[in-house]
């Protein structure tokens, strides 16, 4: 069967899911036909928001609850056949304010959802939303399954553990389960309120603002990205596929880019904006992985994923949403690190 | 300065200090002249064991207290030069059954100890005690430590998630830090009160009660052994050593022995007990990790360190320990596994 006709009358869950990747899954298994229920828990500041289901809100079920909470999980995941475990704290900087909150969201949370899948729903499947920062600095390029896991701070640490906890729970308690081990992902819907939650959002922002973005150091530290609707396809093959089961899989862009060209390109397609070269802040520098991007070839051998969205098409997407949208997503501008 | 002299007056904090490896630990801290403060919650069926102290106990400061309570670390981490971080839960089958329990006393007590630190003694020296087994199984033999670490359970994955924390804090916020991944350790002072912690102590009780001692498969699985005195040398080394900050290095016996051979020489030192090979659970072969054995070469070159007390030796040590003081150790069995 095709994986996303896999999807249709399909019982899924996403947790996290107005978030920014959750929110455009949501969107491509709506329209695959699928039983949609979005788990979140709008949490301030992590990138869930109402208006990311804006015209599909009528066909799709939204619980606002904590994926923490193991009573309401327990009920939660009964009859979800397949459930993309999407909620998460993503600000490294964040998780080094304040580390136990950050074990809380993203260690605890997924104990609890596995745990519930255990006793309650031992057929469902689920996918979990891993990063490529488990890997810390690159040791070697482009960056393979193979590479030692070596985090560079709280967030990469305990984001590596929530993917463990899947593998261990696919082959001991025998919950299909693996992990996407996802690049910078981007595009429409993403939170670009603040500036923790990783820069390519935020320098989205501040071009559209027509505002600096300023670069750390010569900018030429190389990075991959995945347009967000290639993400969500992993998702929905990663989901249909058992031969993902107990593994972890790269999901990252075709090639790779310096921060310096992603930003010329940016600001070149905007229209608006303009960049500064600064030098490196001390604590920034000493959780920053120098280059990085990622070989997904396993992805693509197991299930036949392939990035379609180039980095220029992404962007004028990506901007002419934010224009057109730009009260929803960044009306107010929050704390910033 | 020698290492051991370098401990003379060192006001030093060992959490876990009654228990197996903390308590050995501490009386050759003791017999150094260091100003000892051992800090212990004495959890039940944990390992901390009043008697563990026995001799010693005039000598130094014992704090019953939990390493999750953030006041009480704040508190007892001020003035403390090193700080030898033991406390565990160290069962593989007890994070399977309770596996939020077990995140809580080895990744939140881990966050706490450190932020303490950070916060209220920024100068101290931590050495954790970290595991083989976030190795999983293991790829090539002998194991190194660019190994992967693939752990097969949920202790496994928290014990990954402490080491790194702390190598993040001495990276990071530059909290001196660096961790013992510890093979099979053994020698007075274990637990043997029950079968959750590993099999070599449990193994020395049933030797010593003339019981017989179960073998899954055929006994062929190599292990390598590492006599406790030997392990805690290790500590003070490199407590002692800031060459080894921010890394992480093996500490293993000096061979492989397979299951087989060991129980055949314990069973012949002891002159009680007998061995019985039966077929594998499923639930215990879904965990077990196959042959396993650590290169400490790393180790080595870093510290001079080297294991000097032989299977034979220690064994015989061992045995007249708990020969001498069962009623302390083995008086009640709690329930097993």
């Amino acid at each position: 069967m095709d994986y996303r006709e896999f999807y249709r009358g399909r019982r899924v869950m996403i947790t996290g899911g107005l978030g920014f990747i959750g929110s455009n899954l949501a969107r491509q298994l709506v329209a695959l036909g699928a039983d949609v229920l979005l788990v979140d828990a709008l949490i301030p500041d992590y990138g869930g928001n109402l208006f990311n289901i804006n015209g599909i809100a009528e066909r799709l079920r939204i619980s606002v609850a904590d994926v923490r909470e193991a009573s309401m999980m327990n009920h939660l995941v009964r009859n979800r056949e397949v459930i993309f475990n999407l909620a998460g704290q993503v600000s490294h900087i964040d998780s080094m304010k304040d580390p136990h909150a950050d074990l809380e969201i993203n260690c605890h949370s997924h104990l609890t959802l596995l745990e519930a899948c255990r006793h309650h729903n031992p057929d469902a499947k689920v996918v979990y939303a891993g990063t490529r920062q488990i890997y810390g600095r690159s040791e070697s390029l482009p960056v393979t399954e193979a590479h030692l896991v070596n985090p560079t701070d709280v967030n990469g640490i305990n984001k590596a553990a929530g993917e463990q906890y899947h593998l261990v729970y696919n082959n001991v308690f025998h919950v299909r389960a693996c992990s996407l081990r996802l690049t910078n992902v981007y595009g429409p819907r993403q939170l670009i309120r603040h500036n923790r939650q990783g820069f390519i959002g935020w320098f989205i922002r501040l071009a559209l603002e027509n505002r600096t973005i300023q670069i750390y150091g010569d900018g030429s530290q190389l990075r991959d990205f995945v347009y967000v609707d290639d993400a969500a396809d992993a998702f929905l093959r990663a989901g249909a596929t058992d031969a993902c089961n107990g593994q972890a899989f790269n999901v990252g862009g075709t090639h790779a880019i310096s921060h310096r060209d992603l930003t010329t390109l940016l600001i070149d397609i905007a229209g608006t904006g303009r960049v500064e070269y600064i030098e490196w802040p001390c604590e920034k520098k000493a959780i920053d992985i120098g280059d990085f991007y990622a070989d997904s070839s396993k992805m693509i051998t197991a299930t036949g994923w392939q990035p379609t969205v180039d980095l220029h098409e992404g962007l004028t997407h990506t901007l002419a949403f934010y224009r057109e949208h730009f009260n929803h997503y960044a009306a107010e501008e929050t704390k910033q690190a």
